[in-house]
């Protein structure tokens, strides 16, 4: 093997996931090579100030700000730049070039996918990302292979550490979202901006990628709809608890008749479901299929170690391919399905009012949902509104109902109703509710 | 498309799986013709009784009882006669003539899995099996492809479900081992001769499967400890219970500075822990790496449609590896680690006795494990045994305690002189506690 060229991999990055994989690749080389069958080395480590990257592993002669020279002498780029930007030109570069890519770069995927994937192909290279969808979790790869024999029906996942954390600190310490935040901001679970976390486009761009790899169709960014969790307050999680729930920030795709759908939203979940016991930082995903039924794949869904993990195995895969000759096995998106519009999206919807309760209320309330056909599945009082919910005034209290399935067009239409009538006042709430 | 020659696919077996992955091949043709980039067609079936084959997706005219003409007419042979007979010639065969092969059988690979293995690195061809472990649940590929990166350090796996299932009735109804085994055969759950499912066989060979994959090192099905479940009893359930834990029969393997052991026995475990909530037919796999940390696989793990479903996703991969012109990626066992002695398999043990209460009994008991070196981490007598447990007469109680951890030559030396006692009567039971 001694005598084999090396196959050299050039990082773009050397954060928390590039030195790790530095790492990996560095103290793992015998072994590595002897899965491979060739030895790897690493060729370049692209960084913005080589003086600040400072790891035992890492030898401080590969370290450069130049960016393109480590993209064109490798044949693995790793991009692990991320954004929209300079990491598109140094992918496009790479791969036109005639190199592999490993990344683990979401919004890249979830916007440029299908650009990125053709020059893949036009240059009989590949493109592998098992890191941008769930860290560690190897769920790209069986959606690229082990599922290709299948029909994927829906996926369910909950694909964002930061918000699953928040949502747990509410849930155990009974925190509001602000506090609830800011905790996790203090112990770096969340950044400084977290726009992108509590907002939801975090999980909007795994769902686009999941969406495109489960149903073979190309869905972008622009095609999910998103909700974050900012507005879910210690009440919603309060009201959760007492129904036996919890809320969870979930990234939902879908196939039906009407086309596919990408959707993130939190929704309201069974204690018993196995999504309800995802805490912290870990991420699942459930997926149903034609024939496998149900399947789920869990494990940690962020972290320098686990994602590095994951983007090492799309190395040695890659690795392995060039070694065979025969890189370039295509991302196929020979569908054309339409995005299902938002009306066909049927969901059980749990809302719930601040009223000041006169006789008469509750059924000025049902009616406007019985006149819109919207169902109710049960409705309650039971619990008082705390002090820091919008409107709070002493007097309020909390009306709570459940939906049958509805469209969520009809059902804010009843809810803006409700809201007009003199009884109602502050802001309403409403969370679906997962089947 | 239509001109390039499609890509023969003889089936080797038309029972459950066989006829549901005709199914999938025959429904799905145009749409996996588009996935693999090129047509596939199935080229022969191979049964023992051709007039007992009556599908509507199965073109009569493709079943024989000549076995060997489809081996030779195709260049995907997918084995699924079962056995470790026939299934090594025919599988053999295939590969010498240079076709590639996908089997669900993991008897054969747990005992001949090395030869085949170095037939298809010969020939350069492909060996696939996700289906040998798991059903449905993509992990032999994970385990090839996306922890190939990774140090795999031990794997947890809920993997025969007939075994589940009967300890899933034992503890929701209270039912002895005999009773449960009854009634799944009855509702076809269990087959007629249990033996490899309730003794723990075809749990064995999954585990050696794991083993071999993930630590990349030889570990055959002799190389298996093997425990079943026969021995559990209702009071062991209700102890359980009692204790806040469920049992489950579980394939454990491991590497450690000792070697590799892989092993199959029955487990105590909490029921917070993830596995406790995998039901009936259902399996589920954790695995700890090095770098990813825990991860874990949960699905079908048996059943025609879901198990087709993880077959004809090896023939993708392997019809698109001929279309690429790369078949075989060898399964490099590089490593040549010794298998663990049982001796350094440290464990916790839940251990039962039937005893006549005397004054110093507790007394006896204790001195014989601390005698030994044994930590003693509870004791309880709450719980009266049943009359069906075997040695009872009316007036025994249970003595159960939780060991610290400790080998289990050891613990039964122990056992063995607790039970020359003259307190204690009947069989002692043992059964690990997963920490």
């Amino acid at each position: 093997m001694a005598e084999q060229k090396p196959i050299r991999v050039g990082l773009l990055g050397a954060g928390t996931v590039g030195s790790q994989t530095a790492r990996l690749l560095v103290e793992q080389q015998d072994e590595l090579a002897q899965r491979i069958g060739r030895p790897i080395e690493l060729s370049g480590i692209a960084c913005l100030d080589p003086d600040e990257v400072n790891f035992p592993w890492i030898d401080k002669s590969l370290l450069t700000t130049d960016t393109m020279s480590v993209v064109k002498n490798a044949d693995i780029v790793v991009e692990l730049i991320g954004g929209t930007g300079v990491a598109r030109t140094f992918v496009l570069e790479a791969l036109n070039n005639g190199a592999s890519v490993v990344t683990a770069n979401k919004a890249l995927l979830a916007k440029y996918g299908p650009e990125l994937y053709k020059a893949a192909e036009d240059n009989n290279v590949d493109i592998y990302f098992e890191a941008a969808v769930g860290g560690a979790i190897p769920i790209v790869r069986p959606l690229r292979e082990s599922l290709v024999g299948d029909q994927v029906k829906s996926m369910l996942g909950i694909v964002n550490g930061t918000t699953n954390y928040i949502l747990d600190e509410m849930t155990t310490k009974g925190l509001d979202f602000d506090v609830a935040l800011k905790e996790a901001q203090e112990k770096g679970y969340a950044e400084a901006d977290p726009t992108g976390d509590i907002e939801g486009y975090d999980a909007a761009n795994k769902a686009a990628i999941m969406a495109t790899l489960g149903f073979h169709t190309n869905v972008g960014i622009d095609d999910v709809t998103v909700e974050g969790i900012t507005h879910i307050t210690a009440d919603d999680i309060a009201a959760a608890t007492a129904e036996g729930k919890v809320v969870k920030l979930l990234a939902v795709v879908d196939h039906t008749d009407d086309g596919v759908s990408a959707r993130v939203y939190p929704a309201l979940i069974r204690q018993e479901h196995p999504l309800a016991s995802v805490h912290g930082s870990f991420n699942a995903v459930f997926v149903r299929a034609e024939y496998a039924d149900d399947l789920m794949f869990y494990g940690r869904g962020a972290g320098g170690a686990p994602t590095a993990s994951a983007v090492v195995g799309d190395i040695v895969t890659v690795a392995r391919h060039i070694t065979a000759g025969c890189t370039g096995p295509a991302i196929r998106m020979y569908n054309d399905y339409p995005i299902a519009p938002l009306s066909s999206a049927k969901a059980s919807f749990a809302v719930r009012f601040l009223i000041h309760d006169k006789p008469g209320v509750l059924l000025q309330v049902a009616k406007e949902f019985a006149d819109r056909g919207i169902s109710i599945n049960g409705v309650n009082q039971d619990l008082k509104p705390t002090a820091t919910e919008p409107g709070y005034d002493g007097e309020i209290q909390q009306l709570r109902l459940v939906t049958h399935m509805t469209d969520e067009t009809t059902l804010r239409d009843a809810v803006e109703a409700v809201c007009k009538l003199d009884s109602v006042t502050g802001e309403p709430s409403i969370i679906r509710v997962l089947d």
